[in-house]
Protein backbone atom coordinates (compact mmCIF):
# COMPACT_ATOMS: atom_id res chain seq x y z
CA UNK A 1 0.00 0.00 0.00
CA UNK A 2 1.23 3.34 -1.17
CA UNK A 3 0.70 6.04 1.79
CA UNK A 4 -1.82 9.02 0.67
CA UNK A 5 -0.25 12.36 -0.69
CA UNK A 6 -2.22 15.55 0.13
CA UNK A 7 -1.90 18.72 -1.86
CA UNK A 8 -3.24 22.23 -1.55
CA UNK A 9 -2.61 25.48 -3.26
CA UNK A 10 -0.01 27.85 -1.85
CA UNK A 11 0.69 31.66 -2.55
CA UNK A 12 3.58 33.43 -1.09
CA UNK A 13 2.87 36.45 0.76
CA UNK A 14 5.42 39.42 0.36
CA UNK A 15 6.28 39.59 3.73
CA UNK A 16 6.87 36.02 3.86
CA UNK A 17 10.42 37.02 1.31
CA UNK A 18 13.46 38.47 2.05
CA UNK A 19 15.98 41.04 0.04
CA UNK A 20 16.07 39.11 -2.70
CA UNK A 21 12.55 38.23 -2.98
CA UNK A 22 12.76 34.95 -2.01
CA UNK A 23 10.92 32.87 0.39
CA UNK A 24 13.04 32.71 3.73
CA UNK A 25 13.62 29.52 4.89
CA UNK A 26 11.54 29.57 8.13
CA UNK A 27 8.61 30.65 6.31
CA UNK A 28 9.75 27.74 3.89
CA UNK A 29 9.84 25.16 6.43
CA UNK A 30 6.17 27.12 8.71
CA UNK A 31 4.44 26.35 5.06
CA UNK A 32 4.75 23.17 4.68
CA UNK A 33 4.04 21.96 8.07
CA UNK A 34 0.70 23.73 8.13
CA UNK A 35 0.15 21.79 5.17
CA UNK A 36 1.44 18.66 6.94
CA UNK A 37 -1.39 19.99 10.06
CA UNK A 38 -4.04 20.45 6.79
CA UNK A 39 -3.90 16.98 5.79
CA UNK A 40 -4.06 15.74 10.01
CA UNK A 41 -6.97 17.82 10.24
CA UNK A 42 -8.23 16.56 6.84
CA UNK A 43 -8.03 12.76 8.64
CA UNK A 44 -9.88 13.44 11.85
CA UNK A 45 -5.88 12.85 13.43
CA UNK A 46 -4.94 16.34 14.23
CA UNK A 47 -2.85 17.61 17.10
CA UNK A 48 -5.98 17.88 19.55
CA UNK A 49 -6.99 13.67 18.85
CA UNK A 50 -3.23 12.95 19.66
CA UNK A 51 -2.76 14.82 22.73
CA UNK A 52 -6.02 13.76 23.53
CA UNK A 53 -4.33 10.03 23.53
CA UNK A 54 -1.84 11.91 26.02
CA UNK A 55 1.18 11.79 22.99
CA UNK A 56 2.18 14.39 20.34
CA UNK A 57 4.31 14.53 17.58
CA UNK A 58 8.18 15.92 17.71
CA UNK A 59 10.14 16.30 14.58
CA UNK A 60 13.77 15.61 15.03
CA UNK A 61 15.21 16.08 11.83
CA UNK A 62 14.37 18.41 8.06
CA UNK A 63 16.58 17.73 5.05
CA UNK A 64 15.63 20.39 2.72
CA UNK A 65 16.80 20.36 -1.02
CA UNK A 66 16.22 23.56 -2.92
CA UNK A 67 15.80 23.40 -6.52
CA UNK A 68 14.83 26.88 -6.51
CA UNK A 69 13.66 29.22 -3.63
CA UNK A 70 9.94 30.10 -4.32
CA UNK A 71 9.46 33.59 -5.00
CA UNK A 72 7.47 36.64 -3.85
CA UNK A 73 3.89 36.20 -4.82
CA UNK A 74 4.28 33.12 -6.09
CA UNK A 75 1.47 30.22 -6.79
CA UNK A 76 2.69 26.76 -5.59
CA UNK A 77 1.31 23.53 -4.91
CA UNK A 78 2.08 21.85 -2.00
CA UNK A 79 2.17 17.92 -1.25
CA UNK A 80 2.83 16.16 1.72
CA UNK A 81 2.93 12.16 2.60
CA UNK A 82 3.63 10.34 5.64
CA UNK A 83 5.46 7.61 3.93
CA UNK A 84 7.05 4.95 6.51
CA UNK A 85 7.30 4.05 10.36
CA UNK A 86 9.16 1.68 12.63
CA UNK A 87 8.37 1.15 16.28
CA UNK A 88 10.18 4.72 17.17
CA UNK A 89 10.30 7.07 13.94
CA UNK A 90 8.45 8.07 11.24
CA UNK A 91 9.31 9.78 7.97
CA UNK A 92 7.04 12.63 6.52
CA UNK A 93 8.13 13.99 2.83
CA UNK A 94 7.09 17.12 1.33
CA UNK A 95 7.52 18.75 -1.96
CA UNK A 96 7.04 22.44 -3.42
CA UNK A 97 6.12 22.91 -7.09
CA UNK A 98 5.12 25.41 -9.68
CA UNK A 99 1.55 25.80 -10.98
CA UNK A 100 2.79 23.90 -13.84
CA UNK A 101 4.49 20.96 -11.78
CA UNK A 102 8.06 22.04 -11.91
CA UNK A 103 10.03 20.64 -8.57
CA UNK A 104 11.34 23.64 -6.66
CA UNK A 105 11.66 21.80 -3.18
CA UNK A 106 11.43 18.62 -1.57
CA UNK A 107 11.76 18.07 2.29
CA UNK A 108 12.23 14.54 4.02
CA UNK A 109 11.61 14.52 7.99
CA UNK A 110 11.64 12.00 10.63
CA UNK A 111 9.54 12.14 13.95
CA UNK A 112 8.78 10.29 16.94
CA UNK A 113 6.64 10.37 19.55
CA UNK A 114 6.91 12.34 23.01
CA UNK A 115 4.09 11.35 26.18
CA UNK A 116 2.91 14.98 26.98
CA UNK A 117 3.49 14.07 30.38
CA UNK A 118 6.84 12.80 30.80
CA UNK A 119 8.49 14.78 27.79
CA UNK A 120 10.01 11.46 27.15
CA UNK A 121 9.89 9.36 24.15
CA UNK A 122 7.33 6.89 23.58
CA UNK A 123 6.62 4.27 20.94
CA UNK A 124 4.55 5.30 18.19
CA UNK A 125 0.95 4.84 18.32
CA UNK A 126 -0.23 2.57 14.89
CA UNK A 127 -3.44 4.33 15.12
CA UNK A 128 -1.38 7.90 14.92
CA UNK A 129 -0.07 7.01 11.74
CA UNK A 130 -2.52 4.36 9.60
CA UNK A 131 -5.03 7.27 8.76
CA UNK A 132 -2.15 8.43 6.61
CA UNK A 133 -2.05 4.83 4.91
CA UNK A 134 1.91 4.83 6.31
CA UNK A 135 3.72 1.96 5.73
CA UNK A 136 5.07 -0.10 8.27
CA UNK A 137 9.62 -1.37 7.65
CA UNK A 138 11.68 -2.81 10.16
CA UNK A 139 14.17 0.42 8.89
CA UNK A 140 14.04 4.40 8.25
CA UNK A 141 16.39 5.33 5.61
CA UNK A 142 19.37 7.55 7.24
CA UNK A 143 19.11 11.48 7.35
CA UNK A 144 21.90 13.62 6.38
CA UNK A 145 25.05 13.94 8.85
CA UNK A 146 25.16 17.12 10.11
CA UNK A 147 28.42 18.52 10.30
CA UNK A 148 30.40 19.71 13.63
CA UNK A 149 30.79 23.28 14.36
CA UNK A 150 34.84 23.79 14.32
CA UNK A 151 35.96 26.02 17.01
CA UNK A 152 38.20 28.46 15.03
CA UNK A 153 36.27 31.82 13.56
CA UNK A 154 32.90 30.89 15.04
CA UNK A 155 30.28 34.36 14.75
CA UNK A 156 27.82 34.39 17.47
CA UNK A 157 24.32 36.34 18.36
CA UNK A 158 22.05 36.76 21.10
CA UNK A 159 18.59 36.61 21.06
CA UNK A 160 16.12 37.08 23.44
CA UNK A 161 12.83 34.45 22.95
CA UNK A 162 10.25 36.18 22.62
CA UNK A 163 6.10 35.95 23.06
CA UNK A 164 5.54 35.65 19.29
CA UNK A 165 8.26 32.55 18.82
CA UNK A 166 6.00 30.44 21.26
CA UNK A 167 2.86 28.32 19.69
CA UNK A 168 -0.07 27.13 21.11
CA UNK A 169 1.94 24.60 23.15
CA UNK A 170 3.65 26.99 25.13
CA UNK A 171 7.03 26.09 23.57
CA UNK A 172 9.50 27.89 20.65
CA UNK A 173 8.12 26.92 17.43
CA UNK A 174 10.66 24.82 16.38
CA UNK A 175 11.16 26.56 12.78
CA UNK A 176 12.26 29.91 14.27
CA UNK A 177 15.36 28.10 15.12
CA UNK A 178 16.66 28.31 11.20
CA UNK A 179 15.29 31.66 11.03
CA UNK A 180 17.93 32.37 14.32
CA UNK A 181 20.57 30.44 12.01
CA UNK A 182 20.44 32.28 9.21
CA UNK A 183 20.12 35.82 10.98
CA UNK A 184 23.15 35.27 12.33
CA UNK A 185 25.52 35.04 8.80
CA UNK A 186 26.52 38.60 8.12
CA UNK A 187 24.43 40.81 5.77
CA UNK A 188 27.37 40.50 3.21
CA UNK A 189 27.46 36.95 3.01
CA UNK A 190 23.12 36.68 2.98
CA UNK A 191 23.50 39.49 0.50
CA UNK A 192 25.96 37.43 -1.92
CA UNK A 193 24.40 34.23 -1.65
CA UNK A 194 20.59 32.33 -2.11
CA UNK A 195 20.59 28.85 -0.06
CA UNK A 196 20.12 25.82 -1.98
CA UNK A 197 19.89 22.38 0.14
CA UNK A 198 19.64 22.75 4.49
CA UNK A 199 19.77 20.07 7.13
CA UNK A 200 18.60 20.62 10.36
CA UNK A 201 18.12 18.26 13.75
CA UNK A 202 16.73 19.14 16.77
CA UNK A 203 18.07 18.59 19.98
CA UNK A 204 16.28 19.92 22.89
CA UNK A 205 13.20 22.59 23.21
CA UNK A 206 13.59 26.13 24.54
CA UNK A 207 11.02 28.03 26.49
CA UNK A 208 9.94 31.57 27.24
CA UNK A 209 12.89 32.82 28.69
CA UNK A 210 15.44 30.81 27.86
CA UNK A 211 18.50 33.11 26.41
CA UNK A 212 19.19 31.64 23.07
CA UNK A 213 22.49 32.03 21.03
CA UNK A 214 23.20 31.18 18.03
CA UNK A 215 26.81 30.50 16.63
CA UNK A 216 27.49 29.85 13.12
CA UNK A 217 30.11 29.67 11.09
CA UNK A 218 31.12 29.33 6.99
CA UNK A 219 33.48 27.16 5.33
CA UNK A 220 36.00 27.68 3.07
CA UNK A 221 34.20 26.69 -0.20
CA UNK A 222 35.42 23.17 -2.21
CA UNK A 223 32.58 21.96 -3.94
CA UNK A 224 31.88 25.57 -6.10
CA UNK A 225 29.20 26.00 -2.85
CA UNK A 226 29.57 27.54 0.07
CA UNK A 227 28.37 25.99 3.22
CA UNK A 228 27.50 27.49 6.74
CA UNK A 229 27.20 25.38 9.67
CA UNK A 230 25.06 26.07 13.24
CA UNK A 231 23.98 25.38 16.39
CA UNK A 232 21.54 26.80 18.68
CA UNK A 233 22.31 26.74 22.65
CA UNK A 234 20.94 27.12 26.12
CA UNK A 235 23.20 27.96 28.63
CA UNK A 236 25.83 26.00 27.03
CA UNK A 237 23.73 23.09 25.75
CA UNK A 238 22.69 22.42 21.91
CA UNK A 239 19.50 22.75 21.35
CA UNK A 240 19.97 22.58 17.34
CA UNK A 241 22.16 21.75 14.83
CA UNK A 242 22.64 22.49 11.35
CA UNK A 243 24.52 23.08 7.86
CA UNK A 244 23.12 25.31 4.99
CA UNK A 245 24.58 24.85 1.55
CA UNK A 246 24.76 28.26 -0.61
CA UNK A 247 25.25 29.21 -4.08
CA UNK A 248 27.02 32.02 -4.40
CA UNK A 249 25.24 34.76 -6.63
CA UNK A 250 28.51 36.85 -7.88
CA UNK B 1 -17.36 58.81 -7.17
CA UNK B 2 -16.64 56.27 -4.66
CA UNK B 3 -13.33 54.66 -4.66
CA UNK B 4 -12.84 50.93 -5.34
CA UNK B 5 -13.14 48.46 -3.06
CA UNK B 6 -10.64 45.36 -3.47
CA UNK B 7 -11.47 41.91 -1.73
CA UNK B 8 -9.68 38.75 -1.43
CA UNK B 9 -9.92 35.33 0.40
CA UNK B 10 -7.26 34.81 3.51
CA UNK B 11 -6.94 32.12 5.56
CA UNK B 12 -4.71 32.52 8.87
CA UNK B 13 -2.10 29.72 8.98
CA UNK B 14 -1.11 28.28 12.85
CA UNK B 15 1.86 30.06 12.52
CA UNK B 16 0.73 32.71 12.39
CA UNK B 17 -1.03 33.08 15.44
CA UNK B 18 0.04 33.08 18.87
CA UNK B 19 -0.47 31.19 22.92
CA UNK B 20 -4.18 32.03 22.62
CA UNK B 21 -4.27 30.71 19.23
CA UNK B 22 -5.46 34.68 17.62
CA UNK B 23 -3.63 36.30 14.95
CA UNK B 24 -0.44 37.86 16.37
CA UNK B 25 -0.62 41.53 15.18
CA UNK B 26 2.37 42.06 13.56
CA UNK B 27 0.85 38.94 10.84
CA UNK B 28 -2.59 40.98 11.02
CA UNK B 29 -0.74 44.20 9.98
CA UNK B 30 1.10 41.75 7.16
CA UNK B 31 -2.03 40.37 5.57
CA UNK B 32 -3.67 43.53 5.39
CA UNK B 33 -0.68 45.34 3.95
CA UNK B 34 -0.47 42.22 0.89
CA UNK B 35 -3.90 42.77 0.18
CA UNK B 36 -3.38 46.68 -1.05
CA UNK B 37 0.02 45.33 -2.85
CA UNK B 38 -1.84 42.75 -4.46
CA UNK B 39 -4.67 45.46 -5.41
CA UNK B 40 -1.58 47.66 -6.54
CA UNK B 41 -0.47 44.69 -8.51
CA UNK B 42 -4.15 44.58 -10.03
CA UNK B 43 -4.42 48.09 -10.78
CA UNK B 44 -0.75 48.01 -12.58
CA UNK B 45 0.42 50.58 -9.90
CA UNK B 46 2.16 48.12 -8.28
CA UNK B 47 5.65 49.34 -6.15
CA UNK B 48 8.11 48.95 -8.91
CA UNK B 49 6.32 51.38 -11.09
CA UNK B 50 5.26 53.74 -8.57
CA UNK B 51 9.94 53.47 -7.82
CA UNK B 52 10.01 54.09 -11.21
CA UNK B 53 8.71 57.34 -10.79
CA UNK B 54 11.27 58.32 -8.47
CA UNK B 55 9.18 57.92 -5.28
CA UNK B 56 7.66 55.42 -3.02
CA UNK B 57 5.01 54.92 -0.26
CA UNK B 58 5.54 55.41 3.42
CA UNK B 59 3.07 54.40 5.94
CA UNK B 60 2.70 57.17 8.69
CA UNK B 61 -0.39 55.65 11.06
CA UNK B 62 -2.55 52.74 11.22
CA UNK B 63 -5.52 52.79 13.52
CA UNK B 64 -7.01 49.42 14.35
CA UNK B 65 -10.24 48.44 15.90
CA UNK B 66 -10.57 44.76 16.40
CA UNK B 67 -13.98 43.37 17.08
CA UNK B 68 -12.19 39.58 17.30
CA UNK B 69 -8.99 38.74 16.75
CA UNK B 70 -8.75 35.91 13.44
CA UNK B 71 -8.23 32.31 14.53
CA UNK B 72 -5.84 30.06 13.28
CA UNK B 73 -7.06 28.01 10.28
CA UNK B 74 -9.61 30.64 10.02
CA UNK B 75 -10.88 31.75 6.49
CA UNK B 76 -11.62 35.55 5.93
CA UNK B 77 -12.39 38.20 3.60
CA UNK B 78 -9.66 41.00 3.38
CA UNK B 79 -11.05 44.30 1.83
CA UNK B 80 -8.74 47.41 1.12
CA UNK B 81 -9.97 50.89 -0.26
CA UNK B 82 -8.10 53.98 -1.13
CA UNK B 83 -10.27 56.38 0.18
CA UNK B 84 -9.47 59.64 -0.41
CA UNK B 85 -5.92 62.02 -0.61
CA UNK B 86 -4.96 65.77 -0.45
CA UNK B 87 -1.44 67.50 -1.66
CA UNK B 88 0.56 65.94 1.19
CA UNK B 89 -1.61 62.93 2.44
CA UNK B 90 -3.45 59.60 1.43
CA UNK B 91 -5.58 57.40 3.15
CA UNK B 92 -6.19 53.97 3.24
CA UNK B 93 -9.19 51.45 4.85
CA UNK B 94 -8.77 47.75 5.48
CA UNK B 95 -11.41 45.54 6.58
CA UNK B 96 -11.02 41.75 7.79
CA UNK B 97 -14.58 39.66 7.58
CA UNK B 98 -15.46 36.19 8.49
CA UNK B 99 -16.57 34.54 5.28
CA UNK B 100 -20.23 35.21 6.38
CA UNK B 101 -19.87 39.36 6.29
CA UNK B 102 -19.06 39.29 10.25
CA UNK B 103 -16.36 42.62 10.49
CA UNK B 104 -13.56 41.16 13.07
CA UNK B 105 -11.14 44.03 12.31
CA UNK B 106 -11.15 47.42 10.98
CA UNK B 107 -8.35 49.87 9.80
CA UNK B 108 -7.53 52.89 8.64
CA UNK B 109 -4.01 54.10 7.66
CA UNK B 110 -2.41 57.25 6.38
CA UNK B 111 0.54 57.40 3.88
CA UNK B 112 2.46 60.17 2.26
CA UNK B 113 4.95 59.15 -0.64
CA UNK B 114 8.49 60.17 0.31
CA UNK B 115 11.41 60.88 -2.63
CA UNK B 116 13.70 57.79 -3.22
CA UNK B 117 17.01 59.78 -3.66
CA UNK B 118 16.42 63.10 -0.90
CA UNK B 119 14.48 60.21 1.42
CA UNK B 120 12.38 63.69 1.66
CA UNK B 121 8.29 63.64 1.62
CA UNK B 122 7.29 64.63 -1.95
CA UNK B 123 3.70 65.97 -3.04
CA UNK B 124 1.63 63.16 -3.91
CA UNK B 125 1.45 62.42 -7.54
CA UNK B 126 -2.27 62.19 -8.41
CA UNK B 127 -1.14 59.48 -10.95
CA UNK B 128 -0.22 57.13 -8.20
CA UNK B 129 -3.72 57.39 -6.57
CA UNK B 130 -6.63 58.17 -9.09
CA UNK B 131 -6.05 54.53 -10.68
CA UNK B 132 -7.59 53.35 -6.70
CA UNK B 133 -10.49 55.71 -7.23
CA UNK B 134 -8.99 57.67 -4.43
CA UNK B 135 -11.08 61.00 -3.82
CA UNK B 136 -9.32 64.33 -3.98
CA UNK B 137 -10.43 65.89 -0.51
CA UNK B 138 -9.31 69.66 0.73
CA UNK B 139 -8.46 67.53 4.47
CA UNK B 140 -8.25 64.09 5.88
CA UNK B 141 -9.87 63.36 8.99
CA UNK B 142 -7.47 63.13 12.27
CA UNK B 143 -5.25 59.71 13.38
CA UNK B 144 -5.71 58.93 16.99
CA UNK B 145 -3.26 60.67 19.09
CA UNK B 146 -1.31 58.06 20.87
CA UNK B 147 -0.49 58.55 24.60
CA UNK B 148 3.33 59.74 26.18
CA UNK B 149 4.98 57.04 27.84
CA UNK B 150 5.11 57.67 31.23
CA UNK B 151 8.86 57.84 32.78
CA UNK B 152 8.22 55.72 35.23
CA UNK B 153 7.66 51.93 35.22
CA UNK B 154 8.48 51.13 32.10
CA UNK B 155 9.94 47.92 31.10
CA UNK B 156 12.36 47.36 28.04
CA UNK B 157 13.82 44.93 25.94
CA UNK B 158 16.47 45.16 23.33
CA UNK B 159 16.76 43.68 20.19
CA UNK B 160 18.90 42.89 17.48
CA UNK B 161 18.13 43.88 13.67
CA UNK B 162 17.94 40.71 11.72
CA UNK B 163 18.38 40.02 8.61
CA UNK B 164 14.81 38.67 7.74
CA UNK B 165 13.68 41.87 9.48
CA UNK B 166 14.54 43.36 6.39
CA UNK B 167 12.13 43.73 3.31
CA UNK B 168 13.38 44.31 -0.31
CA UNK B 169 13.57 47.72 0.29
CA UNK B 170 16.67 46.80 2.29
CA UNK B 171 14.80 48.48 5.51
CA UNK B 172 13.21 46.69 8.06
CA UNK B 173 9.36 46.10 7.37
CA UNK B 174 7.58 48.48 9.68
CA UNK B 175 4.82 45.82 10.84
CA UNK B 176 7.92 44.21 12.79
CA UNK B 177 7.83 47.18 15.09
CA UNK B 178 4.43 46.46 16.49
CA UNK B 179 6.17 42.82 17.06
CA UNK B 180 8.68 44.25 18.97
CA UNK B 181 6.45 45.76 21.21
CA UNK B 182 3.84 43.27 21.97
CA UNK B 183 6.95 40.80 23.18
CA UNK B 184 7.94 43.79 24.95
CA UNK B 185 5.11 43.26 27.43
CA UNK B 186 5.35 40.90 30.46
CA UNK B 187 4.32 36.68 29.51
CA UNK B 188 1.54 36.77 32.18
CA UNK B 189 0.20 39.99 31.00
CA UNK B 190 0.13 38.80 27.63
CA UNK B 191 -1.08 35.34 28.87
CA UNK B 192 -4.10 37.05 30.74
CA UNK B 193 -5.04 39.42 27.90
CA UNK B 194 -5.88 39.98 24.18
CA UNK B 195 -5.16 42.74 22.01
CA UNK B 196 -8.87 44.61 21.03
CA UNK B 197 -7.49 47.41 19.51
CA UNK B 198 -4.19 49.43 18.55
CA UNK B 199 -3.32 52.54 17.16
CA UNK B 200 0.83 52.59 15.99
CA UNK B 201 2.61 55.89 14.65
CA UNK B 202 5.98 55.25 12.37
CA UNK B 203 8.69 58.68 12.97
CA UNK B 204 11.78 57.14 11.39
CA UNK B 205 12.93 54.46 9.68
CA UNK B 206 15.15 51.46 10.93
CA UNK B 207 18.16 49.88 9.29
CA UNK B 208 20.02 46.46 9.36
CA UNK B 209 22.89 46.92 12.01
CA UNK B 210 20.58 49.71 14.28
CA UNK B 211 20.48 48.53 17.86
CA UNK B 212 16.59 48.42 18.58
CA UNK B 213 15.07 49.33 22.04
CA UNK B 214 11.57 48.58 23.05
CA UNK B 215 10.03 50.22 25.98
CA UNK B 216 6.34 49.95 27.09
CA UNK B 217 4.46 50.09 30.29
CA UNK B 218 0.97 49.10 31.06
CA UNK B 219 -1.40 52.05 32.34
CA UNK B 220 -3.94 51.08 35.16
CA UNK B 221 -7.04 50.58 33.92
CA UNK B 222 -9.59 52.98 34.14
CA UNK B 223 -12.35 51.98 31.70
CA UNK B 224 -12.48 48.09 32.10
CA UNK B 225 -9.96 47.81 29.67
CA UNK B 226 -5.94 47.94 29.81
CA UNK B 227 -3.37 49.99 27.59
CA UNK B 228 0.02 49.83 26.95
CA UNK B 229 1.99 52.10 25.75
CA UNK B 230 5.07 51.67 23.68
CA UNK B 231 8.29 53.29 22.02
CA UNK B 232 10.51 51.76 19.87
CA UNK B 233 14.36 53.68 19.82
CA UNK B 234 17.57 53.59 18.18
CA UNK B 235 19.97 55.82 19.78
CA UNK B 236 17.49 57.36 21.82
CA UNK B 237 15.26 58.86 18.75
CA UNK B 238 12.12 57.40 18.80
CA UNK B 239 11.38 55.24 15.60
CA UNK B 240 7.20 54.64 16.24
CA UNK B 241 5.05 54.77 19.00
CA UNK B 242 2.03 52.81 19.93
CA UNK B 243 -0.70 52.18 22.28
CA UNK B 244 -2.54 49.06 22.50
CA UNK B 245 -6.23 48.61 24.39
CA UNK B 246 -6.37 44.77 25.68
CA UNK B 247 -9.44 43.31 27.35
CA UNK B 248 -8.62 40.85 30.35
CA UNK B 249 -9.37 37.48 30.41
CA UNK B 250 -9.50 36.70 33.53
Amino acid sequence: MVAKIFSEPVQVANFETDLHGDINLQYLIDTIVQVSEDQSNDLAVGINRVQQAGATWVVIQYDVTIMRLPRANERLEVSTQGSEYTNNFARRNFWARTTDGQLLVSVTSLWVTMDLKTRKMVKINPEMVTPYGSERVHRIGRMQKIQKLPSEEVISTNYPVRFSDIDFNGHVSNTHYIGWMVDTLPFSFLKAHRAVGFSIKFADEVRYGDAVTSRATVLPAETGYDWSVHQILVQEQVSATAQIKWENLE
